[in-house]
């Protein structure tokens, strides 16, 4: 599970930071989060290929979280890519890119599917009977527009195999034992047969990953997607900030963030979509460290601010590296 | 007369040039021809404010010429700008552009005018009576969709003043010079008028610039436009490369463009638009150099294929300096 971002900016472009996208890649193929301007052209600058992309899930239809759609789309499609591609998102999706590709006469060689989900979030992905699937909920989340963050679980995995079990029950070394680790029971000499369980450590636990949309109510997310292995939210603002506007605007703070974080068991946060007015280091705005000494204030596990073209893998154990 | 070029690909961006997207500008305010996306992530890269843009000229509705408009304005309208803004183009960019906005709940803070045009063309400005004022035609011109060409023609300007003859008219030197400079009757000590014409040289001619969108008939551009003192054209395709494809899919060659810019007497050339198939310097595609070896069999004058980037000016007399 590799998180690649490629945009972190709240509402516009900066020179330093595009606006949201996030790339999921589990092995060929890979998902986008969000898809603002100039998603495609941060796309080039990486060694992703735009026709491996599989689905993208739009978390609300604000400009900057969607406006990127109708060119990659395009550019897909010239591309050569025949492979399906389905959208996810919020009610109005549909009509406004089938509005954009009509008029702009934007004819696509792939099949496009767009899904717009209840406003009440919905199951989109279930597929946990086997190794290696996973399940995706759409949880709706507290924004100006309808919001959706996405909760990732992998199914469980068998547990470690226990080789001198194995062996002290009659398992030669070999393809049975690699049976035996997929959860399949085998038969050996005499015709008794092996169970996994009689062999194989506790069930290792799939790995948890949430990423959140536009939202003022991480509580409430966190809340419903317990233990989550690392959690990809916004964090708009900071309090201080805050404090001198009339609303959230519908956005979240790094310190509500991180709270909600620790409260309800989140192993590694990155925080995302930074206020323009927090620059990079050594520009003029406030720096982004106010952001990140905010966080830590209430979020002691593995915490880290993105950056455009971080890289940020789950590992097997569920722990956050970041590259 | 001031041209910054935003993007110079066709179709896609690549790692070297975005598409198209061109900047006019004379004096404090800024007018924009074509808007692909991530123009506005360019506009950043230059010193232009995107409040001081007015006007907004699309060519056709081909993605790559007008997918940046959506984020251009919520960011133009986002920057605190609440000065009006003309969008033109053709028939379906104000359905496009309102759906999008309606449904992204884009809300913008300035007046926001979308003209529609004939396909058969229009004129846009008539301003060309007073000094410093211009003429703005949309021409059609021949593609996959209604797509236009435009001519800028400024007014034209009084002659040099002959500061002897006006002395010897009677012309004290000061304000009643520079009256006279500006193409007014002026009266003298004794009742007498001085006009213009008496102390005035030739008439100077106004700058006529053509810029084209979209063409694959650059001569009937060129024809109606006859004697440009510089015209941008697309050139999509080299010869060698078009004989190789079914047919040109609405778009010009270096050879074409050059061509007609000699029979029609264009001063000064400026191509764009290129296939991605022409790579920088360096690069592993097919050279630019190709395109603009083939542009200067047929063309002697002045040409200058444009990058990122690129400022051309025309200057008072009507010739291209390239910075």
């Amino acid at each position: 599970m590799e998180l690649t971002f490629l945009g972190t900016s709240s509402g516009a472009p900066t020179m330093q930071r595009n606006v949201t996208g996030l790339v999921l890649r589990r092995g060929a193929t890979w998902d986008l989060f969000d898809c603002g301007e100039a998603t495609q052209h941060q796309i080039l600058r990486t060694s992703l290929s735009i026709s491996k992309l599989r689905r993208v899930f739009i978390s609300h239809l604000h400009g900057d979280h969607c406006f990127g759609l109708f060119g990659l789309l395009g550019s897909r499609s010239m591309d050569g890519c025949t492979e399906p591609l389905t959208v996810f998102g919020p009610k109005g999706l549909k009509p406004m890119v089938e509005t954009v590709l009509e008029l702009s006469d934007t004819h696509l060689n792939f099949p496009l599917e767009i899904r717009e989900l209840s406003e009440h979030g919905e199951r989109l992905v279930e597929d946990s009977s086997r190794l290696g699937g996973e399940t995706i909920d759409a949880l709706p989340l507290s924004h100006r527009v309808t919001s959706f963050g996405w909760h990732i679980v992998e199914a469980d995995r068998p547990g470690v195999l226990d080789a001198a079990a194995a062996r002290a029950a009659g398992v030669p070394e070999g393809p049975l034992f690699g049976a035996l680790q997929r959860g399949e029971a085998v038969e050996v000499d005499g015709g008794w047969k092996v169970q996994p369980k009689d062999v194989l450590g506790p069930t290792r636990r799939g790995r948890r990953l949430v990423i959140g949309g536009d939202n003022n109510a991480p509580s409430a997310l966190f809340e419903r997607t317990g233990g989550a292995d690392l959690a990809v939210h916004e964090a708009t603002f900071t309090e201080s900030v805050l404090a001198k506007m009339p609303n959230d605007r519908g956005h979240s703070t790094a310190a509500r963030v991180a709270h909600a974080a620790t409260t309800h068991g989140v192993r590694s946060l990155v925080l995302t979509h930074f206020s323009a007015r927090y620059g990079a280091k050594g520009s003029s705005g406030q720096s982004i460290d106010e952001v990140r000494d905010e966080a830590r204030q209430h979020f002691a596990g593995p915490l880290h601010l993105a950056e455009d073209f971080d890289r940020v893998v789950v590992a097997t154990d569920g722990s956050m590296v970041t590259s």
